[in-house]
């Protein structure tokens, strides 16, 4: 399910769908044949927001992000590069990082500290800077309003599609635009997977409320994402806010937040789903639905358990309707829960009721699991609150992507 | 590295190698042409300790077993069954499971609450009783000094081979003999794995020695294993001492009690390196060594988070010395160590020393781990605690046996 709220229109494109912003994606060469190297520009300075990842270690772009945001700055952008992630490379990989910024700055004429930088890729490399520098200036003159979808393109690693969105909704007759674009496949954990997100919006918003809303919309999306339990060391998230829409200044959590608030996690629950659906080797979008939990917290442990059990991960993979498997995950997910008070519906199909009653009626649960999203809603009976996790199967295709050579 | 503390001799069998032990193990019908049905009994009344799953969805035997060892009395054995989990069966699940301990002491002319029960397989079905209550009658009298083996292939389920060992040693001129069987296979991950485990022991010890004892020797072994990272429902392990060989009765730490106790850690490793290396689909034990840490919990959340990583399982599976993934890995274990100060080798061939100096010889190192034990040691520079954990790679056979419907 994933229905966008009333107030909110799809829009095409994605980081280029607000106003003010220009993105480009083009080949450098780090990779064999495929675009590598992305760059997002707001043509006035924007406020940024951002949230990283929780490995201690972080890779270059990671650190340089944080200090970036500690600064309080405007911002002008980011650049973007994919197939070496620049993590464990010590002293040099901050010095290529900090390069990569500054060749950008330089270009585009700002300061070399109002430029985030994003890696994704092989860990334990160096950049090869001959080919990202030069990169880095054929990219410039490429801008364009319409150049997100190539940049979404340029961000990928072993994704087989590329994920944008944007919407729009109206404030007070003013129209806000956001839009999107995200970059997952494996090393997908929460906090947070390894994934880049990079988000536009031409709303006039301050930087507190930017930094709140993003905070709030990545603990319900990116951090309910999981390919493969593996944290990753170069996850980011960033959102851009150049206020070119030109409503009045968004500066205390009113409707008018709530709105944008609203957009942003509807952008941001459609890229986790799309990144858990193009999951390494994935066949199937698996959604965990947990309700009637007593808090959000527990419904979210259990949600993540569950998204996390291989067991689990495999059986839907050959559509069995392992259960047993569903209530052990929940059975171990820390939570202080009688597993016989749990039901279990796949795709609304009832498979187990209160008190161990199993009312698997086997062809159709089997024909649930054969759809290409499965959502395993597991009941329980301790109060109101809920949670969502998306994950993919695990596929033999997973372990050949990963067993094959320096992946 | 296995080698037996030098007052360990290795001897043959395994739960029925010390004396006063009789065991049995035959096909009753569970299980289509497998044995699937064990009996291990002392012949004279045994103290036991055990050690059960946190797993809050307890199958019915932990449940059982639970209160048999709060009982504190002396007891005789346990019944064990393949197949069928028994969990997630509620009600009629624990009424079974008293039936077999029922139908047991029956036979044995005992009382039921000195036999504990066992069971492992798939969870959500029903125990066919009407195949395991003639069973138990068939196997009693089947009982034998020598069916040890015998019982430990009936415990298994995916298991590709049984896994028993015996060990004895000196105590003062009386020899004291110990030995195990287990099965693990799949759903195994510490806390514990889906494993049992069965230990034996002509020793004479108190009861709340035995406990301590094996306590302390399972968090150093079967709560260091992990196959696919899913905590199971049935985990069990139970240690008989039944005092047969007649040694003056241990009743304090002193250093005999130590001998047993690394008697005990000795035969638990080795069981636990088996279970590791059986996993399902797997083709290497993989062994991860982390020293130099400030203490041992440290250490062992490192060990843990590096043998959870499918990344890691699937990289050395395909013999890729992606080093990266380790220091990932160890970045996010919760520990406040930085990645930059540790250091990797594989099977002794130096990868990665410290400070992200990489010294790897890529033909050296495809070399170490192409061999069926990968020992991934990982050095910090913080202490002199270490912690040892076993896994196994992540295979496309993994995911072909946990797809295939309901194994």
């Amino acid at each position: 399910m994933n229905t966008p709220p009333d107030h909110i229109e799809v829009i095409p494109s994605g980081v280029t769908a607000p106003l003010g912003f220009r993105a480009a994606g083009v080949h450098c060469g780090i990779r064999r044949s495929r675009r590598d190297l992305a760059l997002l520009v707001s043509d006035v300075p924007a406020v940024a927001a951002g949230v990283f990842t929780t490995n201690r270690a972080a890779a270059a772009p990671v650190v340089i992000g944080r200090a970036v945001l500690r600064s309080g700055k405007a911002v002008r952008g980011v650049v973007v590069n994919s197939g070496v992630a620049n993590a464990c490379t010590g002293e040099r990989g901050l010095n290529d990082a900090h390069a990569m910024t500054a060749a950008v700055a330089g270009q585009l004429g700002v300061g070399a500290d109002e430029v985030f930088v994003a890696s994704t890729g092989v860990i334990g490399q160096y950049l090869p800077m001959e080919k990202i520098l030069p990169g880095i200036e054929r990219i410039v003159p490429h801008l364009t309003r319409g150049g997100g979808t190539e940049a979404a393109q340029a961000i990928m690693t072993t994704d087989t599609y590329s994920k944008e969105y944007a919407v729009q909704f109206d404030l007070e007759g003013t129209t806000v635009r956001v839009g999107g674009m995200a970059k997952g496949s494996g090393m997908v954990a929460p906090n947070m997977a390894t994934m880049l997100g990079f988000i536009t919006t031409d709303l006039a918003i301050t930087p507190e409320l930017l930094q709140r809303a993003l905070s709030s919309a990545n603990a319900l999306t990116f951090n309910r994402v999981s390919v493969d339990g593996d944290t990753s060391t170069n996850d980011m998230v960033l959102l851009f806010a150049n206020g070119a829409a030109a409503n009045p200044m968004i500066d205390g959590e009113d409707w008018r937040y709530e709105r944008f608030r609203a957009a942003l996690v509807h952008i941001m629950t459609v890229l986790a789903r799309r990144i858990a659906r193009d999951g390494e080797g994935a066949t199937k979008l698996i959604e965990i639905d947990v309700q009637g939990a007593a808090d959000v917290e527990e419904a979210e442990l259990i949600a993540r358990a569950v998204a996390g059990s291989s067991l689990v991960k495999t059986a839907i993979h050959g559509a069995d309707a392992n259960w047993g498997r569903i209530v052990a995950a929940v059975g171990y997910a820390g939570v202080d829960v009688d597993p016989a008070s749990i039901a279990v519906a796949f795709n609304g199909v009832p498979i187990l009721e209160k008190g161990y009653n199993i009312v698997i009626d086997e062809e159709l649960a089997r024909e649930a699991l054969l759809e290409e999203e499965v959502t395993v809603a597991i009941t329980l009976d301790r109060g109101s609150s809920g949670a969502r996790f998306w994950t993919c199967d695990l596929t033999k295709e997973y372990v050949h992507i990963n067993a094959s050579y320096r992946s």
